[in-house]
């Protein structure tokens, strides 16, 4: 699948069949997160891959909006280095989510990152946080679609050169 | 490109030509940041588009690493809403750099969401923030490679279950 056309296409999607992952997408999804750039290349990024029910569950204790959790398949918990950019991590997130979607694998992250709990089920050392969990699976009927999908108009989106400017460089009414 | 490949491929790069990004390459760029999900789909993005030299140098003067921020031909700025996350933004960045790498086209995250003057420059309304600029442009030499091209043995960024934990689910020693 073409890269504009996984971009474009990617929905975050919580509904997914029970079957486990295969390993070789599994492999690939990890790669697809160490292959993310970060800050100075400092990599202050590690993955927890969780299959476990019972730490599932343990973490779906943690969030709101994460009663899907137990029953992805694969949870990817991406854990970064006290100093490090919350931005770094959503470009993690962001790889291995579209290397999952080209391989007909849905994905959402989901916030587990303010309770302590979470750092606990996970023996998390003194000096990481959570920054995000990630669950993936094989969607359900076939078809990744999320409950989100409309988008803002280009034109509100966008802003040309400063904050209200139109595309010919003047602020917009 | 494939999917895989261009996140295989993809590094951060600061050394571009002088020439501009072509109208249909920027355009694909801005809607791959749109495309990006966030929390709850509630889009709390907005991008600002700088081409214009002065802005750039002033911008350039918000940050360290900036130096070749004059010389990008496109910069795009992300906008957050307060409350918002830096994940979101992370998500949104890795996006348009992935959709500028098919195209041939470098691309660099640069830190100025610390300096209030940048807030300024682009005239931010007050519940916004800077999350950070993306500089992009098309690589000198014709390849775009970054400084920090290592990244960490696989080994090391991914653990198993919990911390330290290695594939067969045991900490390792």
């Amino acid at each position: 699948m073409d890269t504009w056309k996984a971009i474009r296409g990617k929905r975050d999607t919580r509904d997914y069949e029970p079957r486990p992952i295969a390993d070789d997408a599994q492999r690939r999804i990890l790669q697809a997160g160490r292959m993310a750039g970060s800050s100075k290349n400092a990599q202050p990024i590690r993955l927890v891959v969780i299959r476990d029910a019972a730490r599932k569950r343990a973490l779906a204790a943690c969030g709101d909006f994460t009663t899907h959790l137990p029953d992805s398949p694969l949870v990817i918990v991406i854990v970064r280095f006290d100093g490090s950019r919350p931005f770094d991590a959503g470009r993690t997130a962001q790889n291995m989510m579209l290397a999952a979607h080209e391989l007909g694998i849905a994905s959402c992250p989901v916030g587990i990152q303010h309770d302590e709990r979470a750092r606990e089920a996970l023996g998390l050392p003194s000096d990481t946080v959570v920054a995000m969990a990630i669950t993936f699976g094989y969607p359900r009927g076939g078809r990744a679609v999320g409950r989100g999908e409309a988008r803002l108009p280009i034109g509100e989106y966008v802003h040309w050169e400063q904050w209200g400017g139109t595309g010919d460089g003047a602020p917009s009414a």
